[in-house]
């Protein structure tokens, strides 16, 4: 069931899901809080590969994009590493104008779930505050 | 572009792919490090909130499964998180056994990416300790 080369090898042979993607887990080098979840196509992995910049594969916009590009908020690769089946990355980056969400927030996930409790759940904001107000950062 | 109500309310309305599952990104919640991806369908999701232990749906196996079921690795939940558009969560966990990957190791991420080189990249492991023989741990 386990490929052995995939697992244990030192080559890098990313499995694409069926739209060419795989998945990027971005933290906070500092704090190690998650940021955010995106996609690379084999041409974003290249590319943040080879510059130390962070570029993602937008599922909604189907295009490459460099994070910041519009924004300017670049994400600065510390270190990337990749899962024991290679079908997901995870980012280690500094995050430049602190906001890595498109509304404002340093993360994206700036609601939490309560546990232990059955039924519908009552999200709970947390680190919510907005970094930037995103109607003065992007155009659309 | 964006839903205010999915973004902004205080509703758990997860926004579930076409095989009903949203993204788990999987923490330690003392170290920050990430240790594991996995889905979760709408049950898993209902029975980690419930429950405060991590269940997902195995995308291979097609089946919901609780993690440590049967490594005896369970995962006590600390914080679960929703993003913004309610696609992927973040759960901070204790793991139960130290070891959260399949192989052995704490975490599923024990391959660096160089970073700054063009062609092909030699992966470098890191942190890739195991904790326990996984032939040991798991019957198949």
């Amino acid at each position: 069931m386990h490929n052995h080369d995939l697992e244990e090898g030192t080559s890098l042979t990313p499995r694409f899901d069926a739209n060419g993607l795989v998945t990027a887990v971005v933290t906070d080098a500092a704090s190690g809080d998650v940021l955010m979840l995106a996609h690379m196509n084999a041409e974003a992995l290249k590319r943040t590969i080879e510059t130390g910049e962070a570029w993602y594969f937008s599922r909604s916009r189907q295009k490459l994009w460099k994070k910041g590009e519009e924004s300017g908020h670049v994400q600065r690769v510390i270190e990337m590493r990749v899962d024991c089946d290679q079908d997901a990355v995870w980012l280690k980056v500094e995050q430049g104008g602190a906001s890595a969400c498109h509304t404002g927030r340093r993360s994206c996930f700036y609601r939490s779930i309560p546990l232990g409790q059955a039924g519908s759940v009552r999200l709970e904001f947390r680190d919510a505050e907005k970094t930037f107000d995103p109607g003065n950062v992007y155009k659309s």
